[in-house]
């Protein structure tokens, strides 16, 4: 048996742990600085691969992601198979019924969001093919259809994201671009896949280009119909007889390895096979959200990061990056999507504002114009330089998504609790016996840290506490003051194991004491606060977790993953 | 760069969504026979491999699965992933704390059990390494120290999920047995990785093989310590600080894979240096039980199943099958661990019925003997015979385990309410509007599938409906009867959308009507069904989804996530 050699495996091992580390980091960084998870895993490769650590140390990179040899091999099959399990929950987040419940503005948006940049791409492709990075041995059709495909499609998973994180993914706008998006995503990936047709299937057993688009086409009316319908129907039956959820997690991976495996057979990539049956796959309302989370919290966090990083060492971006084809591609893509969305958007009456909100959330391209360039550049359609030139694109436009649309749509960022909270104001075992002493107990460290006047502060907050105690129950106590010189909302922890009596309406004493401060002039800050306290810790446990707590970093890891449990 | 090709991938996703599909189907298949699911892991890759699809259609499982090539590269990279993450997982569930909790008797299983078959292999290694299938170019000493390893070593994962299967994992003989097999893994482990640092390394970088061991030693003790110490510190920040539960996964994975990768390097497996960070990150109490949930049940539904399966296709099972070798092997494993734990547990005062219970509880090998049978084979420590027989004595051992501890603990099989409803007995929509119409309807059905007089039912059950109502709250009614001819329980379904008055102390209407009829001599039967019932449907939302539900399996899958989601 041809397997792995012991060397191998060491360098098999090292170069996984590796791009799965730096993936996670730099993908956490990205969203810690509001860009989308994709950028910074992809900005992990690129550091690790020659464009970065290889051209500090190229034997080594050379050693830990050999381009040739078993471990090539072998890395080779886990992204491939990690970009086509990726494919299935990208599949599994398309919703079909939203299309026709958002009607005819998504119909308009998605369609007008198609037709403008798929216009502009043949145009492009056709009219200046060489400069738009074909490679010389393609054909000048096929690659003006692809550029076209390439323009037309969006990300949804990026966009989802932005729109949960703006606070309008159940907004109606929302919903109309998510359903628009499903309606370019769908018919991107279909001519998408034709284009692979149309190249022939190059290695695999001769099949003419007519039958691959045939089969194509067919195996998607198959899958969205009848396969979608079976699905629905035998998911009960292997929830009722086999382990949960082991038994739903193996069927959907199952089904998503044989639909890669059948598209690949005819022509086109696994990838399409995959999406397919993840859409298939979510539709159904048998599916339980825990299925769902196990699948896409797994896949997301392990293997996305995995191959994104993967694509980082496998092309040196610097040597093929051209700036004039990057910002024509990006020009290209942003007029068509953004000018063709609004237009629909405003055809079917959208305001003006929100049209050009919707524009811009469905520019956004981020991982799924990343994997049509690799695709397209494997297969030998285009050059490094467009490939490159692509993936600054899907980052570009999915960077400027989200603060377009927050400008446009005159959004406040929202509030966060942990942004409030001062880490110099951590009380981890209050002295206090009394509340209105464990208000200027509180009241110390946070004006020494904030630069206020501590005077003042205690006897504002003392004076509010007077007027009505302000334990709310369940453990929890929050005494605040409006303060002058204030710029900010600053919030201070103390803990109590013993408990302060806060005069609660549960009679029970406060474990967990927050002494809020806020401008005088922000009338909304010192709701927010107070609400998202509330809403928190609005369970006895927590409160209890809280006091068992040793210091502000495992405090904060409470909140965190608290508000993940609830679904915030 | 060197990548799998169109025809390649097409193989590859067939030949892994083959695998995890028979492995998943054939797991359950064993399970529902009461039997360990590697056992049908292996079985479904022998029934893909050469033994059983191959001696049919050599040629098409020799395409399928090809032992030479990319693909063959490609899959080994993939198990080979697969069983390092395993490892992670098998590790996690090591808990270090038992050890000490347990004391005395613990230890003295634990000791003995690894004692007795220590030597035992010892002995027959040094006297007879060739009968025991040593491979011809393997030093004898170090054979016999592998056959004492192979011995000794025992199946956490196995033996755990054998105690909860009997309702013994919470019990202080069940605590007692986790705790010496905590004692028995981590102790034949290390020798295990011993044993491979006395072959050498190999084709890796020249290291003696005191350095070897010396380093493997010193990496346990490290990881165990410093690491165990370094992972709880920084779980809360990793928790506060990154998205979650993504960053806690991540971390678990990377850290495990770079313990592969250095245990790989200093001439040992991979997996060992996996199953120590496993201990180290499993012991934290910061781990939340979502993480450890995500991890292993993602990685134990699908990495594992593919391992399992893939030694099935890799290996030909019956043309190596020896039955006398086997039989010797399975003899010596079941005397060494069976006796030796036995006389551990009768030393520290335990019953002789109990301590022969902890001696086969601890006899199961599992998963792991396996594992450490393959990577000898692939060493070339020993040859297929023997691993053949290394294999039938692990699921031989697995087997008998829980069988002879119901037996000598004279244990009653678990009752599972699915059990007792009759397919026929389910009635989707009740036309009755008062409870004894709703009896009436119910008792049909259920007497016509069990053969059971209907006037006798009936009367029997109205009767008792007529003494006092049976509605017991949020939805439910337990309409019952203890009935003459029965020889075992059971109960028919009914759901009423507009609900019954059966008087329910919530004054709520029953929407989901049970009919239990159990043999009048059986006193505890008519309380099992009853108090499952109630633990089942004790919350709205679930009646309220049976009220939803179309068919019977529909039914029993909403019972059984329902359970699932309770922890049952």
């Amino acid at each position: 048996m041809e397997a792995l050699s012991h060397h191998d495996l060491t360098v098999f091992f090292t170069s996984v742990a590796l791009l799965l580390m730096s993936a996670r980091i730099c993908g956490e960084l990205a969203q810690r600085a509001g860009q989308p998870a994709v950028l910074g895993e992809l900005l992990a490769g690129i550091l690790l691969g020659p464009t970065g650590l290889g051209s500090v140390l190229p034997e080594l990179t050379r050693s830990l992601f050999p381009t040739e040899g078993p471990v090539a091999v072998a890395l080779d099959g886990v992204t491939t198979l990690a970009i086509v399990l990726f494919l299935l929950v990208a599949g599994m987040e398309v919703d079909l019924s939203v299309i026709w419940r958002q009607g005819r503005t998504a119909l308009s948006v998605g369609v007008a969001g198609i037709v403008l940049p798929f216009v502009l791409g043949l145009a492009a492709g056709m009219g200046a093919p060489v400069a738009f990075g074909m490679s010389p041995e393609s054909d000048r059709i096929t690659f003006a259809v692809f550029l076209a495909a390439a323009l037309s499609i969006s990300a949804l998973p990026v966009i989802a994201k932005t729109l949960l994180d703006l606070n309008l993914y159940r907004s109606e706008l929302g919903m109309i671009v998510i359903a628009a998006a499903v309606l370019n995503d769908l018919f991107g990936w279909i001519v998408f896949a034709t284009v692979l047709g149309m190249m022939g299937p190059g290695d695999a057993p001769a099949m003419d280009v007519g039958t691959t688009i045939g089969l194509t086409l067919g195996f998607t009316l198959l899958v969205l119909t009848l396969g979608r319908w079976a699905i629905h129907r035998s998911l009960p039956w292997i929830q009722a007889h086999s382990t949960w959820p082991g038994g739903v997690i193996g069927l959907a991976l199952t089904l998503a390895l044989f639909g890669a495996a059948f598209t690949q057979w005819i022509g086109i990539h696994g990838i399409f096979g995959a999406f397919l049956v993840g859409v298939a796959v979510g539709d159904s309302a048998h599916l339980r959200e825990r299925t769902r989370t196990i699948i896409s919290q797994f896949i997301s966090f392990i293997f996305a990061p995995l191959f994104f990083a993967s694509i980082g060492v496998t092309v040196d971006f610097a040597e093929h990056f051209d700036l004039a084809l990057s910002a024509a591609v990006l020009a290209l893509a942003c007029t068509g999507k953004v000018i063709g969305c609004a237009l629909g958007a405003r055809w079917s009456g959208m305001p003006r504002r929100e049209a050009w909100a919707v524009g811009f959330g469905m520019n956004a391209r981020g991982a799924m114009e990343i994997i049509l360039g690799l695709l397209a550049l494997r297969y030998g359609l285009i050059n490094e330089r467009m490939f490159v030139a692509l993936v600054v694109m899907a980052i570009g436009t999915s960077m400027i998504s989200g603060p377009t649309m927050r400008k446009l749509l005159r959004l406040e960022k929202p509030f966060r609790l942990n942004e409030v909270l001062d880490p110099k104001a951590f009380v981890r075992t209050l002295a206090a016996v009394d509340r209105f002493a464990a208000i200027r107990e509180l009241a110390g460290p946070l004006c020494a840290s904030q630069g206020l006047d501590r005077a003042k502060v205690e006897s504002a907050a003392l004076a509010r506490e007077a007027m009505m105690a302000t334990g709310i129950g369940h453990g929890l106590a929050v005494p605040h003051a409006r303060i002058e010189d204030l710029s900010r909302s600053a919030v201070a922890v103390g803990i109590s194991v013993d408990g302060i009596d806060f005069d609660a309406p549960d009679s029970q004493p406060a474990h967990l004491i927050f002494l809020i401060l806020t401008p005088i002039n922000d009338d909304g800050a010192q709701v927010k606060v107070l609400a998202e306290i509330a809403r928190r810790f609005s369970d006895g446990p927590t409160a209890g977790d809280a006091v068992a707590v040793r210091s502000f970093t495992e405090f904060l890891a409470i909140l965190k993953t608290r508000a993940t449990e609830l679904g915030a």
